[in-house]
């Protein structure tokens, strides 16, 4: 498979790294419950995710400008708060309740399996999160990125084309020493596009437990995988 | 001082971080030596370092569009041969003395330095050096840096406003929680005045045994030391 050439690992981060919809929904408890809210907290997590697509749609086809995902999540939180008839909650409560995306936990396989490719890899992010989101988040959670790409970079949100394509330029690799890590087959299909090589790593339960989608991988992936340690041994680290 | 509410710390890497002039001549050396040349190694470093300012200054003014960094000491490097008289390099050969700034050694101080200070604070690099560039360098050299920002995330050279100023933009952090470390006075001049604080480093031979510049503080800085272990006493870390 010439996988013996990768040089740089780029890594989508929400779902495949880190498990948002349960960070999220301990955050949004976290927040509303003191208030005396008792919500359905993984739904929250759900319906503020739903908002995600279209939000950065909007980005992609140009009918806004460049707008990072700190401030999409926070317009679709005002939303969501809406959806949910929460009310007054001080512009500080929703900037840090918006900041739980930050405070995303990795899966627990994800530190023992970075510790091991980073020995032999260029570890990067390419994430449509941005930059401090993406900094804070792996200072908290002791993510040892070498370097942080993806959307807030390139100035293009995945599956854009550029979104990959930048991301690999900026490291001065042709893209097939790029080894896309996901757990989403379309982020795969993207990225095998430009030119990438490409690894599955089944994240089962992201969308809770009766996830009906990425299930398994729908392509001829480099590699298929159901952890980051998997994907070491796979490598050979 | 106010240093309590700093977050970040944003790193100038050529000269503060690592000693260019000292790889660069034992790179050079390694690279040409074995053909037959007995250069002024030392000198072969400072006449392609003087040629630095002069190649940003022609996109900092518009004169023409963004170019990185390893292409300007690319060109830069086709002329110092010249200079030099060295000829019949291949492109291969041409590239790998180009990285050359790839492989810099850092002084000493910096990896006990960055240590105390990673478990307190963010580490960036503001630096003129793109992406790769500082990428392969940290990879090399074990240097620990949460984000790599600087004039290509910005696209601007320092010291224009903006290198700085989107620099903390990115981190999402207004400009006065970042300090910038700097062994240069006009970079935290420049840093200053769009309102980071500031931390001098002395480095007296960055240029050599007989450095005439940079030999002190010229201006109020929040933090004047001689090393980065200095530095973090300094912070308290």
């Amino acid at each position: 498979m010439g996988l013996s050439r990768i040089e740089a690992l780029t890594f989508d981060v929400f779902g495949t790294v880190v498990d948002w919809r349960g960070s999220i929904a301990r955050e949004a408890e976290r927040a509303l419950a003191p208030k005396g809210y008792g919500l359905d907290w993984p739904r929250f997590a759900e319906r503020w995710r739903a908002r995600y697509q279209p939000a950065m749609e909007r980005v992609r086809k140009g009918e806004r400008p460049w707008t990072n995902l700190d401030t999409l999540h926070r317009e679709n939180l005002l939303d969501l708060l809406r959806e949910f008839a929460v009310e007054g909650l001080t512009a500080a409560e929703v900037d840090h309740l918006n900041r739980a995306w930050h405070r995303l936990d990795p899966w627990p396989d994800v530190l023992p399996g970075l510790d091991r490719l980073r020995r032999r890899y260029i570890l990067a992010t390419l994430s449509n999160g941005n930059i401090a989101l993406m900094v804070n988040m792996a200072k908290r959670a002791g993510l040892p990125w070498d370097v942080i790409l993806g959307a807030e970079v390139a100035m293009h949100y995945k599956p854009c084309p550029d979104a990959y394509r930048i991301s690999a330029l900026r490291l001065d690799r042709r893209p097939e020493k790029c080894l896309m890590v996901a757990a989403h087959n379309g982020d795969l299909v993207a990225a095998g596009a430009v030119g990438l090589r490409t690894a599955f790593v089944l994240r089962p339960t992201e969308h809770g437990p009766h996830q009906t989608t990425d299930l398994l991988a729908e392509h001829a992936f480099d590699v298929v995988c159901d952890s980051f340690t998997a994907l070491a041994e796979r490598l050979g680290c």
